[in-house]
Order: C-alpha cells, then sequence, then structure tokens
C-alpha cells in the first residue's frame, strides 16, 4: 500500500510531498515538467532507498495521462496511493480574461485529475484500497478576484472529491481535498523581492500586507504541514475520512 | 434594466423563469435547442406583451455564445440580466465515465457561463448596472454517486459565481447561483412512470422512496419558485445580495 | 397565512421587516425592549389597515416568551409565520470576555429562538403550515475577533435553523436564517460619527475602511432587502425552500 | 509544548485520545465523571511513563472549570494542549424537547468549551504557544431530527473554533474541530444488539441499514482516526492550520 503517483512532483508543493512520502518508505512515480525530472527521481530515490520513477506527460492531453498511469502501475506494480497536485494559475479581470487560459486551467487544474482518477480506479477497486489525495487550495472553498478560472477549476475538485469519496465507499478508496493558503514556493520568493522594490516597503512587510492579506496567521503555510496532512490521508487507518476539504490556510476561511 | 438574456430558456426551469420574468414586464433573448425557440418565443411576447427573441446558439461553441450576447444587446439594446441556466447531464461510474461526456458537461454547465458573462461584462460594468444569476444545482455543494462531471461543473459554477461577485462589487454587477434540488420537468415526468413500472410501486412512491430520497420535504421543487427567486436576485435593489449559493431543495443540503 | 410574531419588532432591524410585513397585509405582534413600542404597534396599525399588537417580554426569561407566544396566538388567532431577529452583542477578546455576557447572548440570540420555535410549534404542525425565519448574521458562517459568544450564537442558529427544517418538513413548517452583514442602523449611524472624529476621517472612509472592511460591495446592507427576503421566505409558494442560510452581505462570505 | 487537558477523557473517543497522546510522551489531566477516573490516570500513567492527573470537575459549573485548568497548570507547570471532549445528549422532537436539557446540552457542549479556553488563553498567550482541539461532530456542519440541542451547541462549537482561530492568530494558538460521524463506543455497542432483537436484523444489518444510515462508508468511524488527527492538529508545525473544521465522518458531509 505504498505506491504513490504525484502530479506536479518535482516542483513545489508536490516536491514537498514526494519527499516527505519516499522518507516514509513510499515507492513513486513523479511527474512534471521541469527538465530535471530523471534527475530529481534519481537522487530522491537514492536518498531515501526507496524507487522513484519519473514521467514528463503533459497533463493537458488524457492520453499522456493514460499512458502515465501505465508506467506508473507498471514501475510500481499498482497505484495505492493517487496525489494530485499539478496546478497553473492565470490572473486576468474577467472580461480580458483569455478564453486558452480558461481552457488549460480547466484542463490542468480540474479534468487532468479526472483523467488519472478514472485510469487508477479499476485497480484501486480490484485491491480494495485506494486513496486520492487532491491538492486544491482555499480557493476550492473562497474566492479571490482576477482568478475566474483557478477558483472555478479548484471549486470543481472539491466537487469531484466528493463524487470519488462516494463512490469509491465500498471499496476502501477514500479521496480528500486539502486546501492550503500561500506557500512559500521559488516563484512566490521572486515576487516578494519585485514588489518590496515597487511598493517600497520590506520584505516582511509585503509578506504581511500584501501577500497574506487573508491569512489570519501572518506566515505562508508550509510544504511540511501539506506532506504530514497528505501522508495522514493516505494512511490504511484513514478509511472512514473521506470526502473532506482540509484547509490549511492561517485561517483564511474562518473569516 | 428590464432586459434579459436567459440560456436554456425554451423548456424545463429555464423556460419558467422567462415566462416569469415576461410577466413582470421584462424584455428577453431565450436561447435553447428547441426547434421551435422561435415559436416560444413569439407567444410568450404576445401573451406579456413584451419583445422575446430567440437564439439558437450551441453553448458549446464560444463563438456562438459571443454572437448570440451581441445579437441580445443589438436587439434588447442592453442586457441588464443574465440567466445561466442551460445544463446536460450524464450518469455513470467513474471508470466508465466517457471522456467526451465530460468535456460536454464542463463546456455547457461551466465554460458557456464564463463566456457569457465575459461578453456581458463590459456593458455591464460602463451602464452601472448588472445582474448575473447562475442556475446551478443542490450539486453545487453536495455530490451524487456517477455525477463526477456534473458536480464537478456545478461546484466550479459556485467558484465562478463568487469571483465574479467579488470582480462585480465596484460596479454594481452582482452574481449569485440557484441551487435547486430535483425539479419536475417533463422529461422527470416520464423517468417516473417508467420506475414505477420497474420497481412495481406506484408513482407517489417513486417519487417518495427513488428520486427525492435527498429532499426532506417530499414534494419536488417548483420552478415558480426558483423564478421566483431569480426576479428577486434581478431587482436593483438587491445589490448587497452578491456571492452567494441559494439553496431551493427540500432540505436536503441541511442534513 | 399573514399572522406573524416578529422578536425585537421595535427597531433596527425588525421594524423594518414588521413594516414590511403589514405593508404586505400581515397581521403582527411585535415583541421589544423599547418603551415606545405599543405606540409603535399602534401607528403601524393605523398607517397599513392591519392589526398589530405588541410585547414587552424578556426574551432571557422562558416563561415570558411561552406567555408571549400565547398573547400572539390569542390575539392573531394563530402564528403562521415566527421571524425570530432579537439580538445582542458584546464585543471583548476571549480571555476579558466577561461569563455573564456569555450567557446573556446565548440566552436572548440563540435559546430564545428555541422557546419560541417550541412554543409556535404544536400549532403550526396542527395547521399544516408554519414559517420559521431566524434573522442569523454573516457571523453564522464567518467568524470575528473578539465576538465570541456571538459568533457561537449564530453558529448555533445555523444549527437550529437545519434541524428545525428537517423536523418541520413533513408539516409544511420551514425553517431559514437570512445573514446579514452590516446594516445601517442608528445605533451604527452614532458609531460612525465617533470613529470619523476619532480617526480623522471622512464619514464615508470611516465606512469603506472600517465598518464594511469584510464587505466588498461598500455599502450597508439595506433592510428592505432583508425584508424582501423574509416576505419570500414566508409565502406559502415557498414550502421546498428551507434549511437554508442566505446571506445578504455585500460579497462578505464570498471571499 | 506536551501537556494536555482533555475533558471527557477518562470513556469513549476522550479516553481514545488521551492513551494516544500518553502513547506519545505527552503528560496529560485528564477529566471525567466516571468514577474510576483517578484509577484509569493512575494505569494511563504507569502504563505509558508520563503523568497523568484527574479531574472530576462538573464542566456545568464554570467555577469547578476554572479549578481544573488551575489544577492542570499546577500539576503540569502549563497546559500546552486543550481538547475539549466531552459531550451529552438528548433526543426529542422540538415541541417535546425539554428546556432543561437544552441548557444542560448547551452548558457541556457549547459553554465549557468557552470556560475551558478563557481559562487557558493568558498562559498560551505568554507562552506564544497554544492548541486548542475541539471534538465537535458531523452535527457541527449538518443536522439530524430530533437534536436540536446537540446539533446548536455542535454548530456554535464551530463558530468559538473560528473566533478562537483569529484572535489566537498573533499569538501561536491555534484551534480547530474535529467532526467525527458515529463512533463504537460501549454505548452504543449495547445499543446495536437492543437494535438488533427490536427489528429482528443481524447486527451488521443494523449497523448498516440503521446506525450508519448516513455515512457511505459503512463503518464506524475509528477513535484512532481522530486520536491521529488530534496529534497532528496539536503539533508545533501545525501553526499554519487553524480555524478548520475536519469531518472524519465515512463521507456524510460529502453528500
Amino acid at each position: 500500500m505504498k505506491n504513490a503517483l504525484i502530479t506536479g512532483g518535482t516542483s513545489g508543493i508536490g516536491l514537498g510531498i514526494a519527499r516527505y512520502f519516499a522518507s516514509h518508505g513510499y515507492n513513486l512515480l513523479i511527474n512534471g515538467l521541469e527538465r530535471n525530472g530523471t534527475e530529481t527521481a534519481h537522487d530522491m530515490a537514492t536518498e531515501h532507498g526507496v524507487k522513484v520513477y519519473f514521467s514528463g506527460a503533459n497533463l493537458m492531453q488524457p492520453a499522456q495521462i493514460r499512458e502515465m498511469v501505465q508506467q506508473a502501475e507498471k514501475a510500481l506494480g499498482q497505484v495505492d496511493v493517487l496525489v494530485n497536485n499539478a496546478g497553473i494559475q492565470h490572473v486576468a479581470p474577467v472580461d480580458e480574461f483569455p478564453e486558452e487560459k480558461w481552457d488549460s486551467i480547466l484542463a490542468v487544474n480540474l479534468s487532468s485529475s479526472f483523467h488519472t482518477s478514472k485510469a487508477v480506479w479499476k485497480g484501486m477497486k480490484e485491491r480494495g484500497f485506494g486513496r486520492i489525495i487532491n491538492i486544491a487550495s482555499a480557493h476550492a472553498l473562497r474566492a479571490s478576484e482576477y482568478k475566474a478560472a483557478y477558483v472555478a477549476a479548484k471549486h470543481g475538485i472539491a466537487g469531484l472529491t466528493k463524487v470519488l469519496a462516494l463512490e469509491g465507499a465500498p471499496f476502501n478508496i477514500t479521496c480528500n481535498a486539502i486546501c492550503p493558503g500561500y506557500v512559500r514556493t521559488p516563484l512566490v520568493e521572486a515576487q516578494i523581492a519585485d514588489q518590496a522594490k515597487a511598493h517600497q516597503m520590506t520584505e516582511a512587510e509585503v509578506i504581511e500586507k500584501v501577500m497574506l492579506k487573508k491569512q489570519p496567521v501572518k506566515q505562508f503555510v508550509d510544504v511540511c504541514a501539506i506532506a504530514q496532512m497528505a501522508l495522514l490521508l493516505a494512511s490504511p487507518a484513514s478509511s472512514q475520512l473521506t470526502g473532506t476539504m482540509m484547509p490549511i490556510d492561517g485561517g483564511w476561511s474562518a473569516q
């Protein structure tokens, strides 16, 4: 029960989850668009003494998703845990929001999770065990301006999560969504520096007043907290924990 | 402020809303795939003494959506109220759910509302008035088995509704979603008769035990109740009523 | 079906609802602690040509609540619509929050609605018609600092609302909660003026930046919008509309 | 950071949490009305090599709650983690619901958590660390018939949880609620046997069709799953995880 497929697993939150799972003895297939994916997988395998495979599948292509799952089932023997983590973003007012961005965000942030879940379902059902963990967002529960596609897709994931939970109930397949607030990724790091210059604020001020405006706990969400929750959800012991949205958002959704 | 565009307005819930709005003095453009759309529009106009136009635009085609909005703006002068009502359904377990059904349900039930909203936005912003009303579903808040695409799309509409509410706030554009439970449409009527035969139950039993299993009030939701709520949301007086999900579901979501 | 009992009906939101219901032909019993309650009732009756009675019952006393409901049933013949509107507030950090304030806020904002609902229930059940409308708050759904008792009590009302909806379902008794954001009452008016002086801001700035910080639509909620929704909920046509939280909060809960 | 006060910790869910925390090195004060509380505490201490104290405080008495917290602070040195778990239930239709049951359920299931939280707050604030974990219920999010007081109190706890999360944000005090579905406690065991006789069903049928009607995963929630989540929430690493409702309910709230 320790074979996991993690999309977007070569950087940011997904990489953090992958490392944490590897350190707890999971064999992995990590997917991502990073060029050094094979190397990342190799290093992780060496460090933690587990098997780690890489797939460069483009999640906008259902056929590539199916191939990726087949690759994972072949390499790992089976996929016990599926972490749908890959995501993209575009920010624009609705009247200027490019239609191709709407389509690509829905494809990656929502539809790809349907395709991966559908592909792993048969095996999970046969074995009577499956854990599907969607890395959604506080935006699966709340909205922000200028993020029409992202918020719609993430709310959509919340809906898909609940359906899969109900359909999986007789087969010990659970499905949950973790809903993080803002996380400090390399991309965000760069934005902080830029905005500090632009607003003539210190970096600490940018974080507190601009980036974390909506989070009462004035710290970025730690990737480790997300990984810990994902590991808990992946556990065989979590069989009655299903169909939930788990916010880790510094109090954002409480207010 | 009494010009409305209603998608899926030639049958079912949309037709009920159209008639109710017409009876309250709204000029309309109704959209639908019914062959007798022009006739429906003509009859409604005659009965209620308002203008009613028809568009047969296919909501899976963004270009046709844009044309439809242009047609509405030209015919009505402006679109003050947009009712995104059109929807389709497909029921299947996730591992058998056809990918083309996933795509078409997302296109009609979710993406089309983005395209219509985007197209009417500029005019609403300029005039400082707009009311966007999404006819979602109890499935925008809760899940049922075998409806992966429908539930995901309807949850997605909830997300889009909230984003548009926030972006529209400075311009007196509101956006809300009505979330009905099961409504007695002609399609449903036929299902009741069929199931009564299949299960050897009376039609009343089928309604109570099969169709309305999830609704504590053992009656179908009346289209009129939906239309009344839509009219309230469309009112200029409802300017602070925005970003909400309004269930009319016989208590479904309370339990 | 046009006899309503409205608590806290002699001032603020409750008075607005009372007037609106009176103008739509409802006979009323209004309750409140204002000294001029009898006069208010008399004036309302004269203006709208309906019967309006007054009760000065203290809602912290269950025995007085029972008497008030008996008075209403005797004077009006029956109570078809119950509007639980009375509420009090106290603002303090949790470690300084007075225990007697906790108790009184729970008594008035939560327990009194249990007592009134229990008292009207038998009659509603016998007649097969009842509409219970709780004027809750955005704080029935979201929290703010320093309002431990108010937020707990208002969330509690959300729970009670759902239970009553389920228990009322077989008897055509519905129960819903309206969840307003900030409303401009006389009390609030005075605060605006004070804060403008204190912060050296214009009154418009105080409203936008201080009072309505959480409401994207930068206007107070109009009592009339609340009254319109209450009237809709009170309607016989709203029989499937039950167990819901209806925010009218300028987009607060969407973000 | 490993000193916890657990109310209702001498039986059922609370006892399970206490044992799990003890086995992870926490020193404890457990509270309960069981006569053998001192013995339970002693046995737990011996088994796990930690300190375990007992308090028989009656949670309906705020003065006894304050004494209990003082006892805990003195015995343990400090209270880092507060688990508000004690709860009582009464089931009756609203028109027959005894007022004294309403009052006692609100006192134990809601107000006691205010009193305990208020009492530990100062110390947590001074030390810059606190974890408050409320064992709520699926009934903090959804209703069932005949449980007016329980559902109102548990929804109230949801509100209190969010307020404490916001007020605690600057001080590294988090507050969350775990929302379990039905758990197999000794009390429930007995009910299963009784109902099996009464309905002439097997015990397995009673569990599936009667007791777990609302839970798609047809198993009781395991106390261990609740304890694991509580331990995660108690962790210093969970500093951004606050203000949330965490259902462990077999999919109940997803549908």
